[in-house]
């Protein structure tokens, strides 16, 4: 049987990274994608509870492929997709993306591309996100090629080990930008928020900032790797539990008084 | 200077659970709660970057502790206070709850109670979430006193390692729950979308299922201390970089290439 690759992302069924990504998806298998009816960026794992969920099929840019347009978030595209729309098969792989814009470091939290990577990852099958340094509505996503190219074959041969899930970015603008293997870099939104008064002189704010790496001296972290031309790759944790030895001690012993 | 904590959860502020939870605080600092304008449980990290946000005080209900309304998520509502609200002062503690269900297990990665400590550990302080396993809107949250009383002082005295976060959840209906440091359970949410149709015969799904437990057999999960009568104390990482050792060899050595 063909493998099964379900794809979502955060930027929407229209935007141009998730439909580049399906055509390169399509050699190496059965590629459904399931994307938010909008733009849903810095959704997180938010997920919907208490709202109808709506989803329809849409016309794939690709042959072979299906497309289909989700009223939810990233997360919930996934969640429905199973039961709604794959006839209740688990996918092979789950890829989300091509994120317009950087996930690397922090922003991992607050991805929604990374959240329905994320969300795929918790069924236990592997499942990887791509992102490309650049907002650009008609960005060159072909940059992304040669890491899908690498990363998505032996995904599907190799698998991937239980609880792991992989974030890939990408350097807008190099050709041909080797792989680096790293982690995740320390970092901080400096953030701002503008004041303004609407039309009725009511105070409102909106977020603006950018991104401190906090630790520029080192040359492991996906941001250093960004920085020097080259595609970042990291994998990460699911069970966020601590090790016992990062655990300060007054608190395991308070704790099991 | 007294010592400042920043409150916030994701059932609004209207909510019995952060009500209590200012009353709890208030013996150990100066207590300020920002908290949405209405429930927005399920938010994860989700951050509004494209819509204003409006805050507003609100009528607090302890004596001296402020407590504000925010249109945004939980994440949204501490990322604002600090400028906003606290006039760029870090608080000394992010405390987020009371919960009203549990956020134990896998709910970590969904809940905007538990977004809203991640947050506030990203700033390099102090942060612990607090949740009651009933979602009883007027549920006695005094069960979740005495973890208040054991961990708040001794985090305001002793800090947190950077980096960590604590996921605190009490069972309901359990007189002086004894505390039982764990770690997160693997489970899962096995999941089920009803389908109905709408008035104009389309049809739509809601989300519903129930939560199992992956490794019933295991005696140190917080799931475990909940199905025993303890409060369960999970110590969480920001960073979720995989340790080497976990990572497969292929994925490294295709990745360094």
């Amino acid at each position: 049987m063909k493998k099964l690759i379900l794809v979502s992302n955060d930027d929407g069924y229209m935007a141009k990274g998730v439909r580049e990504l399906m055509g390169m998806l399509a050699p190496y298998g059965e590629v459904v994608a399931v994307c938010p009816h909008v733009g849903r960026s810095g959704q997180s794992m938010a997920l919907t509870f208490d709202a109808p969920l709506r989803i329809e099929e849409v016309e794939s840019p690709v042959a072979g492929a299906r497309l289909y347009s989700c009223s939810g978030t990233p997360v919930d595209c996934v969640k429905v997709s199973r039961e709604c729309v794959l006839g209740g098969r688990l996918p092979d792989l789950v890829v989300a993306g091509i994120n317009h814009g950087s996930n690397a470091s922090v922003n991992v939290v607050y991805s929604g591309t990374m959240g329905a990577v994320q969300e795929g990852a918790m069924w236990g099958v592997p499942a990887i996100g791509f992102s490309l340094t650049s907002h650009d509505a008609d960005a060159d996503f072909m940059a992304v090629r040669p890491a899908v190219d690498a990363l998505v074959p032996k995904l599907l041969e190799e698998g991937l080990s239980e609880g792991l899930f992989i974030n890939v970015n990408v350097p807008h603008g190099v050709a041909h930008a080797p792989m680096m293997f790293c982690r995740e870099c320390k970092a901080h939104w400096s953030e701002e928020y503008q004041q303004y008064k609407d039309p009725m002189g009511k105070t409102f704010f909106m977020l603006a900032g950018h991104m401190v790496n906090d630790e520029p001296e080192s040359t492991d972290t996906d941001l250093y790797a960004l920085a020097h031309g080259r595609t970042s790759v990291v994998a990460e944790l699911l069970d966020r539990t601590a090790p016992a030895p990062q655990v300060p001690a007054w608190l395991r012993t308070l704790a099991s008084k």
